[in-house]
């Protein structure tokens, strides 16, 4: 499994991913699955993946080996005009590598199944964030749908509905990503540290700030110890049930 | 989908379960997913029901109208010598309704599935708490894992982990199982009140004190309300992340 999370913010884009691969529970590895393409001061691109590896290595592989050979053929990702076109190239790149392995007589969808978020900036236009399927199809984030998980998506989102508001500064931004982690991470074994991190400032229109947190991270065993008990405080805050006297 | 929890406290077993059944987002209906068995100072037995409709209602009216004529035909879930026995009784109708289905030729496991929680006490015996499977077979609560949730089991389920207690009252329970509820009916609509709710009191043998939470009860609203500002303050009680100054 994985668990990856984009979220729109008044200055910017914050991206957080999670590492751990699984075949079984037997077969477990460490993989990056987060992907920026750059131009500084032209644009800045993350993309973050989930489903079949060898599917979403492929996917980016494609992207590099084309924005490296700008020559070589179109589109290519630092070229294109837009986020929507980027949007565009990633979904038709994504189905392009689905299709290839589906039509070997091999079984599709869930096998070899991936879906993606993508987003940045473009100089010239706005910040985008979109959540890209699998049929090469995709939806872009709003006001009423701020930030796009992928993966292990429910025990880290209530969290996410309760806290999230778009003026918060990127410092809050990656606190509330690590509880939502954290949660996930307690819960699905296939959900990992270490995390990577990547603040995308608007209109910078390069890579930000970007980080892992390791295993042994204190911040993140800060967060992890402590928000169990101001969970708890939380709890015994609110009012008590008052049990009727007869049923 | 459902929502349903039993959880085992020193005190005894709390249980509650959520009310709508849909078939399709466009075919929503209120249906009551708890059913107890009693013989008072003998027995009390609860069942919660998560899956297909026709499965959950069929075990449980054969459960019923074996117990209503105990000389029809055995095994009777008012005469089982233990909570075992009870558990593999329902185990195994639930096992024979989804097989006369499946043989009729119809597609079967997703189709006509479901999972049941099974928990009660039988005089001379202790409080025991059940999962069963489609299949027949069942595992037990232990001190490890001493609460039990089917249907949509992920959104709340962390808060479940941080801040259950066995040695918590019965009106702390209620209140952690709202809370857990909330963050499930906020994030999945096929969960929805009313809830009902049963407090069953260890070595009394007998029906405990039961409710229903309806749509606009206050004090669930207090503690819908309650709870996102409850969690924004430990979000915010949290120390700040502190960004690296270098990437």
């Amino acid at each position: 499994m994985t668990y990856c999370v984009g979220i729109q913010l008044d200055r910017g884009i914050v991206f957080m991913s999670d590492t751990r691969t699984n075949s079984g529970v037997d077969n477990i590895s460490t993989f990056r699955k987060m992907f920026t393409f750059e131009q500084p001061g032209d644009r800045s691109i993350t993309v973050m993946t989930s489903g079949n590896l060898a599917t979403t290595q492929a996917v980016i592989s494609l992207l590099q080996e084309r924005s490296k050979h700008p020559s070589d053929r179109a589109p290519d990702i630092l070229r294109c005009e837009s986020m929507f076109q980027v949007a565009r190239l990633v979904g038709a790149t994504l189905k392009e590598v689905i299709e290839e392995h589906a039509q070997n007589g091999q079984q599709a969808s869930g096998t070899f199944g991936a879906t993606l978020i993508v987003g940045g900036q473009i100089h010239g236009g706005e910040p985008r964030l979109y959540l890209v399927y699998p049929e090469g199809n995709f939806i872009e984030a709003s006001d009423d749908t701020p930030f796009f998980q992928i993966g292990e998506t429910k025990y880290g989102r209530p969290i996410m509905i309760r806290a999230y508001d778009r003026q918060m500064s990127f410092e809050e931004a990656i606190k509330l990503l690590l509880v939502s982690f954290d949660s996930t991470i307690k819960a699905n074994l296939s959900v990992a540290l270490p995390l990577d991190w990547h603040v995308y400032e608007k209109d910078s229109c390069k890579t930000g700030r970007m980080g892992r947190i390791e295993r042994d991270d204190p911040y993140f065993e800060i967060v992890s110890n402590g928000w169990g008990g101001a969970l708890r405080d939380a709890f015994a805050a609110l009012p008590e049930f008052e049990m009727p006297a007869t049923a």
